[in-house]
């Protein structure tokens, strides 16, 4: 071999595919063998990446929506000369490996987000290049296009047919994303086979509906027309582009190309050699000639243009160097120096204040308080701004061209809004918040997990937390919610009891780097708790107590959010001996260390009484099953709020009673 | 007033919904003030009910998609001449009125569906509608149309930009649902204002992309237009129809119509008076002028209706008595004479012949028994036939014409997919059965809660159900979704432990006529258990002893699923005294007598140690402070299953370590 052809090129990606597969025992060949030509022209022509550096700041971001496709990035990222040897390849979907079955960001560098849920890498994707334009919008200045790279995506019928691709695109139009790229794997397969049963969509069609330019009928595995289409797509001035690619799945299996039988299963011995045959690759498992692996090397490429761009950096810092330290220090996720003693200061006011608010207008006044200390805070809301109180008085709309960009209209799209959260944080130089009602957390549940599962630092604001929501009734008053976003492993959940808590579950958001906060707010007013200076300091351990007993306690109230009142004004009644909990943050309470939760839940004490509008069982976890829960155990009614906390036993009277039956 | 003209028909409405608003001092007078006179036009004209006879098999399907807008559905339950009194609409979302803040079909003859979560009324329109096809397929004879109804739809921007309105109106072009009419609320305003900000899509375009016929630019408010429109729809012979009708939210109020202040609020005294003066409309509060109130009667012309109707199926009865009984049987809902019997004699010989399969193929196994018993079982998978395996021999594609059309590819369509099978139990018929990965239970999260909510009776099969799938990593793998999908209230989860447990499992959901049920079922091989012939009868009860202890028991172990195997070995290992509680669903076994619950679980035995490979903390509730639970805590890892179980702590000698540590 000489000069490897394209197709040569491409099939190292086939093979590695198959090969790995085979290995495992276990994967999805068809994607890779099907996307290796237009993987090939991308990222051997296009793709700004350095795989010396994986985090270089300025790098195109590149997303396989099409998860299950693994091998193909892992494939490139080998190829193109990342930290991921054959080794890696070989242990492809096995314990410790860095070759998961699903790409994982938290994992594999080079690897942008973790993908797999369909639809959501794509929502992702949007997500990074609406980063990518506040930012531009925000940093560059004449000359300096310090920020300026794309957002490339490969993504398969599955994503199109999730409803998430419907909610992003279509902001994607709307936001004008036009460096945003997706490459549709237009086969006509899917896992049950071929598609025209289900998916009859003029997706073309469709997506132009949304204001997208699309390039049809584009051969995938005909090089020069990828090239002509990305050309095309390179000079696109405001709308983002799809790229429709006819491709076979499975390319190069002469029994199984074009079949479902390719999709998520290895070819088994037989007909990998007949691959080897039909593709004319005469090379061993795993075995990439020298000349090829020469080919696909981006690391001197990648080095030149990380170089470039560092001058151009190094000379925008000189000009601009309070800028170019703010950009470094929003990339780096680092909190600007003055924010902590901020976030005190007014957690201190408030609780000398002591102001009697819905929480979640104590999270507008949270946000308000804090969002001027940072910048990199953008957030918005399903179409629920003036109910999830999400606007601040600095809020300027992310479609507004203005360079202070930060809030966002989502329209109602709770789960493509979410996953774009998530997109912005892991492009980096964002905090981003979202917010609805908690029941529509439901809507947008897997991208909440995706936050968690990836350590994405993304903020979910849930407002009208319970019955109190009142007339509106059981489709929108969440029972189930709080106990099972708490369940999401790794996500912590906040309920705050009042305008103090709620900014200490702000603060705590905003510091936790490397994982999701869910904070839940209530529609109605909360009275103010006094309390101590070690006790303002113990919300921030997730629980603490809240009012003391005369000694040990004979019994202890457990309460969060809107029934930490309750708890209190039942220990008045029942007496000295009552201590109160309040908890606002399980997820944070079992994180404290064991002789700080005995401390406040002492294991000699066993009368203990759990209240919260939500699932009761939740609490057995704290009681045990000599204690008792006042809690939700069906779903609520359309009434006014008020009557509905009687009706389901939210009163003193119920609360002193269950806690005398102890 | 002599007779009424249209819009003054139509008035009666917009003031009925203002002033139900204003009495309540709470809800949505926008949405009613606006599509007022569709209704009308819609109504009047065309819709085919029976006010006396809400549940009349033939009747046309109306759905409130945009269900926030409810005083207009009961304005015009109350004005065709349902049993809705005035004196129901002046209690408007208050405490066991019939007019809660949304529809409740559980709460109001002549809601079809509970709508208010966006996007899910139009998602079950189509199962109607689906439903309706099907009937009319497999019931109707030559020259006897007993079933031949329309399903009409009102929807909002919002429900357009929800994600699930992708996935369903993608289906219903696909299934050429001529018979399905929305209108879409074209005001351009949401509830953050006007839409052009965030809800840019041409959406005429998009639905002409799904095969629908779309009927642009009809003036909402011109009685001719839209009765055009409509004539021009029921011509449809293979297409949905979307009729864009440009509105004004409010209308008729003079500072609010227009405006998103009318959507969500009363519009106050002021407002009020004003409307009133620029609408002319005299009367006072819930004040509707006789010769309005037989403007709007369809008591009599729906009497008509139906009795026309009933005059047709005695006829077909007398032509076809078995069609017409199976027919009403199934509309009825009523499970077949012999199913019991059969049900009985299948498990008895499955516990006999103990097959030892994956739980996903004994559920297979399951529908193939029961199946041919069941015409009415419908069933699906969001393109996962061949691994949730929920094909049968019997299967026939619903999109193919086949008389005994029951299977239905979804495709990639979780939420869709499962709002749709609410649909079409609602409609009556069917009983459907829904399937995806556990994991992915999150995307279609909302309508199982609303299937719960509702009591709808339909199947959601959940394969793949913990760290046993192995190699596709965490993002294929629930640990959360067990606990979450049971605090959903009224939801029935199975977790069987083998091919006995999984047909039992099927048996319950079939007999719950009033509700859903989740079953949750094992990628992996299970060993068959033994048990006499009353352990395999308590199986139904949701817990039962499957091994029982020499006098009373020291410990207990409580498992589920994949789990219960690794109990018995533990126990075989830990001696005489210990119980195995087999645990296949906790939701069933929770609403057994107490005595039944203290026989399986004596409250003086607190040595108790649960174990089920999913969220840890939802066993506190049977193991208390001083038990242990071997479960879940974080996510899982990509790697084969037995690796997993090994390092997550699913061993023999673990279990019994945790045992003996109690």
């Amino acid at each position: 071999m000489t000069e490897p052809t394209r197709r040569e090129l491409a099939n190292a990606i086939r093979f590695l595919a198959i090969d790995a597969v085979q290995a495992a025992n276990s994967g999805h060949p068809g994607m890779p063998m099907g996307m290796a030509d237009i993987a090939e022209v991308l990222w051997r022509g296009h793709l700004r990446h350095n795989p010396a550096n994986p985090g270089w700041l300025n790098r195109d971001r590149f997303v396989l929506s099409n998860g299950h496709g693994s091998m193909l990035i892992y494939a490139l990222l080998h190829l193109t000369g990342y930290d991921l040897p054959l080794e890696e390849l070989k242990n492809f979907r096995q314990a410790g490996s860095k070759t998961p079955g699903h790409p994982e960001n938290f994992v594999t560098g080079g690897i942008e987000t973790t993908t797999g849920p369909l639809g959501q890498g794509i929502a992702n994707a949007v997500g990074m290049a609406l980063a990518e334009k506040l930012l531009a919008q925000r940093f560059n200045r004449e000359g300096f296009d310090v920020v300026d790279h794309r957002t490339w995506v490969f993504l398969g019928d599955g994503c199109l047919m999730e409803g998430i691709s419907h909610e992003v695109a279509s902001l994607a139009g709307t936001w004008k994303l036009n460096k945003l790229v997706a490459f549709w794997d237009d086969n006509g397969i899917s896992i049950d086979g071929q598609v025209h049963g289900w998916f009859t969509d003029d997706t073309a069609a469709r997506f132009e509906a949304y204001g997208w330019q699309v390039i049809r009928n584009v051969d995938g595995h005909d090089p020069n027309e990828i090239e002509t289409a990305i050309q095309t797509a390179l000079k696109s001035t405001d709308k983002p582009v799809l790229i429709c690619c006819r491709t076979t799945i499975g390319y190069g299996s002469p029994n199984r190309a074009g079949k479902e039988s390719s999709h998520g299963a290895p070819l088994g011995q037989d007909e990998v050699r007949s691959t080897r045959e039909a593709l004319a690759w005469p090379y061993g498992p795993f075995d990439i000639p020298a000349p090829i692996m020469r080919g696909w090397s981006a690391v001197e490429a990648g080095q030149a243009d990380e170089a470039e761009w560092r001058t151009r950096f190094d000379a925008y810092a000189a000009a601009h160097p309070e800028l170019a330290a703010e950009f470094q220090r929003r990339m780096a996720g680092e909190l600007p120096r003055g924010f902590a003693g901020a976030a005190d200061d007014y957690i201190a006011r408030l609780q000398a204040e002591g102001p009697v608010v819905a929480s979640r207008k104590a999270s507008q006044m949270a946000i308000e308080a804090f969002a001027p200390h940072l910048p990199e805070l953008v957030g918005g809301s399903a179409d629920l701004a003036h109910s999830n109180l999400t606007l601040w008085s600095g809020s300027r709309d992310a479609n507004s061209g203005d360079a202070n960009a930060n809030y966002i209209h989502y329209g109602v799209r709770e789960f493509g809004m979410t996953a774009i959260s998530n997109g912005m944080t892991l492009h980096g130089g964002f905090i981003p918040y979202d917010a609805t009602f908690l029941v529509f957390s439901d809507y947008a549940r897997n991208a909440v997990r995706m936050s968690a599962l990836m350590g994405a630092h993304a903020i979910h604001v849930y407002t009208h937390d319970s019955i109190g929501l009142g007339e509106d009734g059981p489709t929108h008053q969440p029972v189930e919610h709080l106990a099972s976003l708490r369940y999401i492993p790794h996500n912590d959940v906040w309920r705050p009891c009042d305008a103090v808590e709620s900014a200490v579950s702000w603060r705590a958001a905003i510091e936790r780097g490397d994982g999701p906060s869910c904070l839940v707010f209530s529609r109605q007013n909360l009275p103010h708790q006094p309390r101590d200076d070690a006790q303002l300091r113990n919300i921030a351990r997730g629980g603490y107590v809240l009012r003391e007993s005369a000694g040990a306690p004979e019994i202890i109230l457990i309460a969060t959010g809107s029934e930490v009142a309750l708890a209190m004004a039942a220990a008045e009644r029942l007496g000295p001996t009552v201590r109160v909990v309040s908890m606002p943050s399980t997820d944070v309470f079992d994180r404290q260390d064991a002789g700080y939760r005995e401390a406040v839940l002492p294991a000699n004490c066993r009368k203990r009484l759990a209240i919260e509008a939500g699932t009761a069982d939740f609490w057995c976890k704290y009681v045990g099953l000599d204690g008792a829960v006042v809690g939700m155990r069906r779903y609520g009614a359309s009434a006014p709020a008020d009557e509905l906390f009687e009706r389901f036993g939210f009163t003193v009277e119920h609360v002193v009673e269950a806690a005398r039956s102890l």
